[in-house]
């Protein structure tokens, strides 16, 4: 696998950087200096437009339309889907100098910068214009809040060494375009500098309001457009001014509160007036943020700066604000995946918030306890019972419009489950896994145990006709991966069904009788589990990725030309799955999610097998191998996966960070450092760490929260110091050694 | 299985008649009742017009409009299909009695009779209206020439108890809708009583052009709408009124003959004035035909009428008019499936064919011919070499938009190398095999060499991710049928071109270069073909329908409530493709094709293991498991698959005859009779003939031309009796002995 970075950026431990406008590249740029609170989104756009390359996407959690409806020729096959829209636009800002608009990418410019400071939250771009007349010099500051996310904040700063006339119009604009296609919004009320919208098939509303602080001798006139509302100045520029405009903005995801939204939206914009203030606000956030949750490498800076990157995006992205939002592959920073969480949630994002906000992560968990209901009508669609997690969503419905993967790929449910089974392993919390856990279990288990089959004589039970994780195997019977986790499943909804019975837990019966879960089924379900078919070989050691995987033709990875990939892309579709190539680790994520099952010799056979067949097409796919390489002591290759982990967007390896950030990637980064490095195994009774620090490095340093404790992970070449602040006592594993944390343990390597 | 009749027409050797309007299922009737003559085709839609359920539907052979270009999201995938386009309404009419429309579905009729005379090829219907002020006769009349198929004719004559008052509009319309939406045509011309429109995707032209014969004294007005033309009566009926409706229709399939083909229907129309005498040679034409073609059967009322029934739709359907036709599915009877020919016409039609007229048979394998550049092109977009031929096309392209049949489906091109064989094992035509036979074979083996791969330690060759003729085992490995067929097509290529070299033929060194078919090739396909894997288990004598078959979850058919079926419309996509059932034969299948090559305790072996497993969910099956169960001895079964397969429309067994006839099902009636019964096999270089007679039949016979002789075979209880006209003497072999057959043999049983 060659994947090579392609960096324009300064590296800077707290900040990203453009310096000098990168037009070409400015789509990517856009991306990477994305903005969120959780509740919204916005790219790192020029505000003022441009006629270069560009999307304006300003996305709203949970804000969202069908697709068109489709009559699919098979049963199963999802009817409509549904995608995140680009909503108001904001930020939306003109500005014309002695007449002129104002375009940077047809302008001379000098002195470009575009900054994302990661310990305020805050993006900043500054540039000089020289015209004919002069120089006139802009700074663009703009914010999200944190801590009351229905603000956020733009500020234009405007010198000159002449005095230059300047129209300037800011506007909201519900104009965004969708997948390059005018929006749907229509338009409920116009009220001065407030305007509403509603989607056009989900009926949400989304109430934007805003106000403007200037020296108090500009005038302004406001106006209306049809789809837009705004105010605009016109004046000759003396010396210099400041313009802040505040904005607050309310949705009703529901579509019954329209004039609670709009009356919210006002009083929250009547409260908010001091733009250094919210922004101070913002940087205590971070500051607080990161004392809890930095991750320091010294000697080596890029990586320093990209692990921050990762954080502070996942972190921006969800923080819990609202138990029904999720994580979107792309987070809210673009249009491709349409805005959808996939099974990355609970495999790649879930320990990041298991070990620094517990109450996020059962967040996240509760979001699929909320969409139980979709679920258990997904799996009726598929001729099953119980509940089927969907491969991609937004409102829990599944929203994958390629049956073979919505139909085949059963790794959501398993996934949702094996969430489940971390979080409680992570939070020792009985009471969730009775209130919530086990009606999600028991569901989920109807599920695997309806699509489950029994071989020809029934000598064995296992999943026929499903694409595991690797989707180059589309359509294969007895995935190691799902029939390993389908089994897994199975086994822990049984241990808590046993806990919560022998707890005399109420809710427990109550959750029997809710699910209908009859006493035979336990009996099957402990069936199936037991003659589950997981195709091992225990003479090479071997896990099979499937029945007839080792049969398969053979394709020489690194004979295939570097213009072929994608091979999405190049290659006939059929031709991807005829062969042993693979697209992401398959057998090699259930050994990463249930490590220690397994013996060190298994993980080594299967690593040295698996990893020269796989392309790593999927971008989580190297850190699962790093975090592995590092445990079955492979230094060098652990650190050359490790490599574009934490800078994957912001040297776009992929060459696809133009669409938005990967940000269930990004998860993976924070895995790939504190499981692969930091060797912490958290699928166990109790916590492990088996640290250790790449040559290059002087000292790394992790934070994790664990069990109420914060606790202090700090690597050197020659020393492993845990630190726990909280001095209560907490058993854990390091290298083998049992011991207990009370505030401080060195190891000496 | 249990298919069930649903009949409703009345028993006739020669006819079809419907006594009785039956309005509910006037869309099935259309279908029964159809005409064509290769060049069109009509329904037997009520051309006055009806508001209850209708398709009136008129389709050219090869006047098709493109689909919506899609974006797909893979390479390989069809980006926009083409299909057969509802084109000119030459049977246009409007009637008013005393001012009211005539819909007869509204009205109060007696005497309905609607009647297909199998011995001219003539439509006609009667029916009586009664209204307040007396009785209104109606006699309807169509055909389309079989000799000048640019000619088609309609006659209404009515006549009255009364004077009633009638406005009768005949109309050439190209309003007619298609999928229920309005059709697409564009208007090129409208001169009086001649219009030409144009197809809006493909610019091709059909030109149409009328004329009228009447009672001198009947004035008519002509008139023109946007996209008819046409003329009308008005006047009081005196006893009785015929009008003779002469009409003459062009295509220009390439779009730049536009002048000439309004020429020639002007022309044409011209040339053509006397119905009966019209009437009479299409008469001559199916006299002479069932002459040499028909099959009686005595003591089986149902399937004498069935059979007829079949070869007469087939024979008007394709009769070799013009090369670049081909049997679409449908036939030209409705517009499911789009008017697409599959690898039903070389597997299920051509054995027809290549018995009634070779000349025809050679027709449609230059038809594969003419569009190996399309099956080239295709090859290239699966990422192979030489020609794919397509699943479904109407121009040579591949038109299937579903991927996993376009791309997984190899059956097409091994089709087209079987075709290719089976007409020379019957024609012995050399020069053919040279001349166009040959560059198809090296084309497809090409394709099918690099379409194929190695298992993982190169001991065996095959197909990795395909569709065989079971649709119902989705995407498998080393399906035995298309590995088996592959060899075939392999073997047959090395033998013709080793025949091509011997015979020092110049084509020979021409068709190597064009093909650019090097020696290298030649080995590789010898080895393919020599390693090739067919997975067969001596010990049993079973072939296994794909590896891993054997072990897949088993279906037991039989507890299938009747309400799934079609099962494709009830089951989950995906649960369709997990077990053991299959939808058609598929090991059944090369066993019938290449049949002599296999021993009968292996057929029997294999038609005992595969038919329980089988739910006949193809139209295609039941005539292949007839034949079979014929050889093996199951006399009853194979009766009673026979059954359903000559009255698979008449009796509307599968419900769906509404969409149009069953082309090609009703040529593998056509082999049921004699490859089953007769059990004549063309798989080798000497006619077989096995000839049976089921016991409720007292004798029935077939007629076929081979060598050029016209040989008859008649069956009776006690004797076979084998007639050749020709009396050339010609070697068959009859129940294992081989005869030398002059004018007639006899065998008494």
């Amino acid at each position: 696998m060659a994947k090579q970075a392609n960096r324009y950026l300064e590296v800077d431990p707290w900040k990203v950087i453009e310096l000098g406008f990168h037009q070409e590249r400015n789509q990517v740029s856009e991306s990477i200096f994305s903005l969120a609170n959780e509740f919204m989104g916005v790219r790192g756009y020029l505000e003022e437009g441009t006629d270069c390359s560009s999307l304006q996407g300003c996305y709203y959690n949970g804000i969202y339309e069908w697709g068109k409806e489709n009559n699919p020729p098979y049963k199963g096959i999802v009817k409509r889907s549904h995608y995140l829209v680009n909503g108001l636009n904001w930020l939306a800002t003109k500005i014309k100098i002695d007449g002129k608009v104002l375009d940077i990418s047809k302008s001379e410019i000098q002195d470009f910068k575009r900054e994302l400071d990661l310990k305020d939250g805050s993006l900043s771009r500054n540039f000089t214009l020289i015209n004919e007349k002069g120089k006139v010099k802009f700074e663009f500051l703009r914010f999200l809040s944190m801590t009351n996310v229905h603000n956020s904040f733009q500020r234009i700063k405007i010198s000159s060494d002449y005095q230059p006339n300047l129209e300037i119009t800011l506007a909201l604009d519900f104009n965004n375009k969708h997948w390059g296609e005018p929006g749907k919004w229509q338009i409920e009320k116009k009220d001065k500098l407030l305007i509403v919208g509603k989607t056009k098939t989900t009926g949400q509303y989304l109430s934007g309001a805003m106000k403007v602080e200037t020296p108090d001798s500009l005038l302004f006139e406001t106006f209306e457009e049809e789809k837009a509302i705004g105010l605009s100045f016109n004046f000759n520029l003396e010396n210099e001014i400041t313009i802040d405009r505040f904005v607050s903005i309310y949705v009703d995801k529901v579509g019954d509160k329209k004039d609670e939204i709009i009356f919210n939206t006002s009083k929250n914009l009547q409260e908010v007036d001091d733009f250094d203030k919210s922004l101070l606000e913002n940087c205590n956030y971070w500051t607080d943020f990161w004392k809890h949750n930095d991750i320091e490498i010294e000697g080596d800076p890029e990586n320093q700066q990209g692990i921050r990157f990762c954080i502070f995006q996942l972190q921006q992205t969800y923080h819990g604000f609202d138990p029904l939002n999720n994580i979107g592959a792309k987070g809210l920073t673009g249009e491709a995946y349409s805005g959808h969480a996939f099974w990355d949630t609970e495999t790649f994002c879930l320990p990041y918030y298991l070990y620094t906000n517990l109450t996020v992560a059962k967040d996240l968990l509760l979001y699929r306890y909320h969409t139980l209901p979709q679920a258990k009508a997904r799996a009726l669609m598929l001729d099953c019972v119980g509940a089927c997690y969907p491969i991609a969503t937004l409102n829990g419905h599944e929203a994958c419009a390629l049956w073979q993967h919505a139909s085949l790929q059963l790794q959501p449910s398993t996934g949702v489950a094996y969430g489940i089974y971390h979080y409680y392993q992570v939070s020792k919390d009985f009471k969730f896994l009775v209130d919530y856990g086990l009606e999600m279990l028991l569901e989920i288990s109807k599920f695997l145990l309806s699509r489950g089959q029994w071989n020809q004589d029934k000598s064995y039970f296992g999943y026929y006709a499903v694409m595991g994780p690797d989707e180059f195997q589309m359509m294969v019977n007895h995935n190691a991966y799902t029939n390993f986790m389908a089994r897994k499943t199975f086994l822990f909804t049984l241990e808590v069904l046993e806990k919560a019975k022998l707890s005399s837990n109420k809710s427990y019966l109550e959750v029997l009788q809710k699910t209908d879960f009859q006493k035979e089924i336990i009996e099957e379900i402990r069936t199936a589990a037991k003659m589950m078919y997981i195709p091992y070989d225990p003479k090479t050691e071997l896990f099979e990725q499937h029945q007839g995987y080792f049969n398969l033709p053979h394709q020489e990875i690194t004979s295939i030309p570097l213009a072929d990939f994608p091979l999405y892309n190049n290659w006939s579709y059929d031709r991807i799955y005829r062969n042993d190539m693979i697209k992401q680790p398959d057998v090699l994520m259930f050994l990463f999610l249930y490590n220690q099952d397994f013996p060190l010799s298994v993980k080594k056979a299967n690593y040295q097998f698996y990893e020269p067949r796989c392309i790593h097409e999927s971008s989580l796919s190297p850190s699962i191998h790093s975090i592995l390489a590092n445990e079955i002591g492979k230094r060098k290759e652990a650190l050359s996966f490790f490599g574009f982990a934490t800078r994957l967007d912001l040297d776009d390896y992929n060459r696809n960070t133009n669409e938005g950030l990967h940000l269930t990637s990004i998860a993976a980064a924070w895995m790939n450092i504190v499981y692969g490095f930091g060797g912490l195994r958290s699928d166990g009774d109790i916590l492990v760490m088996n640290p250790s620090i790449p040559s290059i490095w002087m000292k790394y340093s992790f934070k994790i929260n664990y069990l109420g404790n914060n606790i202090k992970v700090t690597v050197t070449q020659n020393q492993v110091k845990i630190e726990s602040n909280n001095s209560s006592p907490v058993a854990i594993k390091i290298w083998n050694k049992d011991i207990i944390l009370v505030d401080q343990y060195i190891l000496e390597m």
